[in-house]
């Protein structure tokens, strides 16, 4: 089975919480949104917080919100080993209390959105994104995808488009270079929409 | 076939120069190596400077050499429509005289190659890394990865691994969701290699 | 752009009609099926009549139903052009009528369709299936997948999974050796279930 | 992890020995040769028997070589397990000898080569296939592929391509579809050589 590959970042954050958010996903979310060092980002929800740091690591300023306590704990945990003070993390249910008020006057580069019922943020992430920004949606079905899809043409994001992304680990020896045999077929989809 | 999916900082560049380096593969390239807003990049050969240009959005500084005159001025002018003030560009054959005796002193967090022979630059890159940085080859064909590696290897590099990916775009319909059926199937191998 | 490969038995059929079965499809519905010379099967609708005439070259005997008129007369050309003598064909519509009645005595090996709502045809399916063989579903999208799925449960097959193949043809050059880089990313999924 | 899925003819077969051709591989080396129920097909080595009892089922007769007397003893329980009578079985090394005289004059259909240095045995297949026929080489890695496809240029086979498929399993539920997590990502590469 292929080794998990993290960068050095990543490598210092605990694992064994909420599924984690893999570099073959971190990379395309980050390519295809055009985020750099004067973005600033939404996530929710936070999970393991391994692309909250990723993001961090990048951008000027992440918010993230975390609705389940306990993930909330685990992703503090993570953010403080990363070192980086540019992340603020509220144990919220953005489903409910959609994002905090102020995102709709300094709006942000980024809504990055991993959690159950994602489309039902959408609506709110629409009104925090400065125009010509993604919102980004991590899902782990079509179902998903499709309910997704359908609430970004709703609120009438433009260019929206949906990726996979399979990699796979070479073995290269002098005389037996091959893919590794077993690995990962799939982790999730990525649903890009524009404002 | 697949849309050409660039970001809002690549969509200004233009294009029908040297080859691209796509967000397909510009993604795992951040995302595997944890460059970020404090890191100091090398980059050889600079093409389009499709990379030089995402790297630059998100790193302190970029440093990127191309040997090819028209590359150069082609390069230049895609730096220029890009607004980002953080690259400098020297038209000039890293094999040749390896990259500048400064980045002895100042070492840095990246070295990128994507250029004919890059194994050939390997030994200049190990002696410009700090310790635990990452240098990455961009290659079109096996033959180059197993030279590249091999080359690694005899510098005493750490962690070399070597991936591909293989990027979908779905078409997303009430009644219709399926891949899209003609697209890219691969662009180029990437090694990662740590100091 | 990858070259289109066909068998020695395919290569002298007509293309310009409907949409074709490619070998990359043929081989896993012969090779999960587990059909030899001594399989009956049914098909609907033939289409190009490429997996006809593929499986009646493996097979003891292929009966296949086209209800399209033009496509009925495309396929039986095709026939002709294989030069196999054991395909009975008939222009039918087997959604409305269901397989001829004499199957459910003289049960078959495997049931093929590659047809619009071919969901609707599961029922008549699992009455002339011997048991412990296949009917298999070519379907271009997953709505097409999951309404199939359902009608298999529903008709209390066993053992159904699906599957997609992507193939990758390569460039073999003495110092040149990768995957060739434009090519087929979807062309159906392929259910299976066995009674 | 998926789940293995083999026909009604190979689920009867026993596993534990030398490592088997799966329907992965076994549906395209079948879909781009065209062998049928009037083929006579070689192959050497036999392994586990898996592509020869999946050859037998379909071919007319099965000639196969195993220099290996342990993995000739398996093969040779599970060519009795399979009820199969076409299938002539030798525990010959066909590096050494090449392949029985008597197929120089009754040429086959197909030649299948598994097995160590099978480049070694290319120039014994163009003296035994019909014109217009296959050699196929399953090969696992990329060093193998190129010195079997330069000795079937050497012995100027025509036609002579490499792929390799990539096959994923779905989960399909109501409100779940996806690729299965985790999975095979590699068996090996297929040359087709035509003479």
């Amino acid at each position: 089975m292929e080794e998990l590959r993290l960068n050095p970042v990543l490598e210092n954050l605990k694992r064994g919480g909420p599924a984690v958010i893999l570099p073959k996903d971190i990379g395309p979310i980050i390519a295809y949104t055009g985020v750099g060092k004067d973005s600033i980002c939404i996530e929710a929800g936070t999970g393991s917080a391994f692309l909250t740091v990723s993001l961090a690591n990048i951008c000027k300023k992440v918010y993230t919100y975390e609705k389940d306590e306990k993930f909330f704990e685990f992703a503090k945990e993570n953010i403080k080993r990363s070192f980086l003070e540019n992340i603020e993390i509220q144990n919220k249910d953005i489903v409910e209390s959609g994002f905090d008020v102020k995102f709709e006057k300094q709006k942000v580069d980024l809504v990055m959105l991993d959690m159950p019922h994602a489309e039902r943020a959408v609506k709110y992430s629409i009104k925090v994104l400065k125009k010509g920004k993604f919102l980004v949606g991590y899902l782990t079905n079509l179902e998903q995808v499709k309910e997704f899809v359908k609430e970004c043409e709703h609120e009438k994001f433009q260019d929206i488009f949906t990726i996979e992304t399979i990699e796979r680990e070479y073995l290269i020896k002098e005389k037996g270079t091959r893919p590794v045999h077993q690995g990962l077929m799939h982790t999730a989809y990525l649903v890009f929409a524009r404002k």
